[in-house]
């Protein structure tokens, strides 16, 4: 089977009030770079031939625009609008990838992605059409109640699922054409609701989702420029 | 009601052989000190006046002994041979603490725990018989069908739970003196099978447990003497 041709979607629609910042925590700086950008730059350091489509809050795309200009981040990237949901998010990036390729969604505030992961995933996706990546759960888990309690689960039986994943980009166009649904937790999830298999391989510790001030004081510790 | 007197139970029973280092893991130093230590040091650091007692393997206490006086480690604390798994570990360490007190029972290789948490969690316990820390679930988790499959749930409901747990020592004797079950995935889950109430309270993201060589490195990052 021939190599398929590589699109990257980093979502970054969120608006990340929750932190309280004065702009979403995608735009917050490690280093003196943003997070996003500095997501955006392991993908282009890895593969820079693959085709990258990011998708910002329609108030934060001006915003972003001027700061790769004003900053020289010279890099050749597709816009799109963030949607009510990361569904409809990655529903509108797909519109512009054709079938036969391979398409990585990642998560704009997970920038410490390493080249291993991203070789090793990339080469098991050639041949399946759904992979992720995946690290053991580390800490005892508890389910909730939602009526304020909580009980115990066998943390051994579950793992915990980061990004990027990669697809077909035919299934995952499929599976972004039907219904959304609110059980959708991320790409893999739409794409088993298909019927299509869902592949893991190992993710890494240090690949963490930014979401907390202490995470990115974590991620400014492990960032090396 | 008076103040309970404080017992630290710190169990690091493990031989720790998964990660293929020289010795158990928590005595791999970070920036020169046992994991262990700096563990032990954050509890003495927060309350001198409460009594320690360590759970080690058997075959690595005269090591550890050996360790503290010749680094000068100079702390009273007792150790307790680890058991066949964390519940007999637990068990064995309990037979020192009395009725009336408040047992905090701590994972050896969690070494970041800040005086923050410790001062929250213990006052929480003072009224209530069973308090944990918990975070939570930032990654999507999938649990495993035991098959080689994995099917998405609902991370919203989850919780990773952290330590230290934190007990009225009768609640935690009564609890440790029932049968052990390969159920219990931590000191919580016994006490909650006794039939005693578990509160949760918020813990940390940077309370690592470690227990992989990216974790040390994480750690080092986060250590600041």
């Amino acid at each position: 089977m021939g190599k398929r041709r590589r699109y990257i979607i980093i979502v970054a629609g969120g608006k990340g009030e929750r932190m309280g910042a004065d702009k979403p925590k995608q735009f917050l700086e490690i280093a003196g770079k943003p997070i996003l950008r500095r997501t955006m730059e392991r993908f282009i350091s890895f593969d820079p031939t693959a085709s990258m489509t990011v998708v910002l809050p329609s108030a934060w795309k001006n915003w972003w625009k001027e700061y790769c200009t004003s900053s020289a981040f010279r890099c050749k990237f597709s816009i799109v609008s963030g949607g009510i949901t990361r569904f409809h998010s990655v529903q509108n990036a797909l519109k512009m990838v054709p079938s036969g390729a391979l398409v990585a969604i990642h998560d704009g505030v997970r920038p410490l992605v390493s080249d291993d992961l991203l070789k090793r995933i990339f080469e098991a996706a050639e041949e399946l059409p759904a992979v992720i990546p995946a690290v053991p759960a580390v800490d005892s888990l508890r389910i909730l109640d939602g009526a304020g309690g909580s009980s115990p689960v066998d943390r051994s039986r579950y793992v915990a699922v980061q990004t990027p994943q990669i697809f077909h980009s035919e299934v995952l166009k499929e599976a972004y054409g039907k219904a959304y649904s609110p059980s959708f937790t991320d790409d893999a999830s739409v794409v088993e609701a298909a019927g299509f298999p869902v592949t893991l391989v190992p993710g890494e510790r240090t690949n963490l989702k930014i979401t907390t001030f202490e995470d990115i004081r974590l991620a400014s510790l492990l960032t090396e420029d």
